[in-house]
């Protein structure tokens, strides 16, 4: 299968990397020259180039790295240059806002999106070989009443296959942007707003793991991070009401003097979570 | 040097593992035989009795691994038997609401509390051997105004130091309880909150390690946790407040559909936690 990958980032780059590896013909295009420099130097891609007019009549699937913003300006961009047997799909993390622009009519290609639950604290394609695919969550997202071939979904579901993904699912765009909003958005907005409560000097030598873990995504790509909170926002905004609803019972617990509640609180997240890992 | 533990649970059972491998002379006691019958038959104690006072003459230094309720009735309990040259300290996460009892004058020995920032989703000696005391940061904490012999301070930096902690450093108990509100027990609301915040079936199988990391302690021993947060609460709502304050920053940010306050805030935030990680 030949795979062009548009925008070699961190992530466009570690799925180049990787299905160059499991033996797909990859070519690779990017707005700027250097990654695709970098792609071809690590044979990340056979081949690349900044216009991907270069490869779109020959390849099967079309995987797009690419912002929300900069979705839909390509689709209109190349619309001429799609094929009705083309596969193009998205790694973004945020669906509902691009996917109807994205599947209507006037689009020659099949689209369906996804979302590789899978990512690192860094950008850019110099960092794409620490990117872990093995045993992440892979989500298909069509819309709702978007009609497809089932051989697409196939194809996509070969790929995650390949990549060793752990779990592949299907979620229409709305619930899984629900979804993204509490487990994605909501565990951001989290770690950087305990990050930003730190109000004392030295705070580092009073940490433990705890703190580490909670922390470590508070290192964050402020561009596409924002964007993606704008995508979101509505979802985003219930789920930190929930959180905060949540957050608030503890606080009443104590304000109460109510332990048993608090006991309660803990031995449910400890059952819930429990679950999740198994 | 001859070492008391009492309390061979999780951290006290690490204890007295580390330290008899390091060549310490280790006695154990614990109000149920099980763990000390566990403690003797993996060596991690040279010898173990449910009574304490039959160890207490010899040793130089008493370590408790209790619940903060249980060390007063300790204290109380074998005053009689303390000497005017052993050092009692504690691994307890809160201090001020003990520590007055134990630093008064009435108690013979002298009393030096610490916080070893290290632990496990676990409790139990069954799962000492899992606890990792290297790089882990360590606070040794006298309450303000309190007077003890340098030598008492010595011996409890140098068993840190035995033990590889990375920073070893001293903080009067109130900073102390302040801060593991901050680093620890509010960490430990948002874990269990997040967690509790899930509305949805099946949602592990949309989860990927941001969320993963920030609710690895939502597993959490409810009976010890209540009696920390009751014993800090003052602290404790003092930062959740600090802290649902920052998140209200983001929602604002959307709600108002002001990015560049969103990207200043994540920016801050990788500054913060960059240094932090240093």
């Amino acid at each position: 299968m030949k795979i062009l990958i548009v925008g070699l980032g961190l992530i466009g780059g570690a799925y180049a990397k990787k299905l160059t590896e499991l033996g797909y013909e990859v070519y690779g295009s990017n707005h700027r020259i250097e990654p695709i420099n970098f792609a071809k130097a690590n044979n990340y891609i056979k081949d690349g180039s900044i216009d991907p007019r270069e490869y779109l009549p020959i390849v099967d699937m079309v995987i797009l790295g690419l912002y929300p913003s900069h979705i839909i300006s390509f689709l209109k961009e190349y619309n001429a240059y799609f094929r009705k047997d083309l596969l193009i799909t998205d790694v973004t993390g945020v669906k509902s806002s691009y996917i109807v622009e994205a599947t209507k009519e006037s689009l020659p290609a099949t689209y369906l999106a996804h979302h590789p639950m899978a990512g690192r604290e860094k950008k850019g394609i110099e960092y794409a070989s620490e990117v872990v695919f093995k045993k992440a969550n892979f989500i298909i997202t069509p819309i709702a009443g978007y009609e497809y071939d089932q051989k697409y979904f196939d194809m996509l579901y070969k790929i995650a296959k390949d990549l060793e993904f752990k779990n592949i699912s299907k979620l229409d765009t709305k619930s899984h942007d629900f979804m993204i909003g509490y487990t994605s958005q909501l565990a951001h907005a989290i770690a950087v707003s305990l990050v930003n409560s730190d109000t004392k000097p030295n705070t580092k030598l009073y940490i433990g793991d705890s703190y580490r873990d909670l922390t470590r995504i508070a290192m964050i790509n402020e561009v596409m991070w924002t964007e993606l909170f704008f995508e979101n926002k509505e979802f985003l905004i219930e789920n930190i009401d929930l959180f905060m609803n949540q957050l608030n019972k503890i606080k009443e617990s104590l304000l109460n003097n109510d332990p048993d509640t608090l006991k309660e609180l803990f031995i449910n997240s400890t059952k819930i979570r429990k679950e999740m890992v198994e």
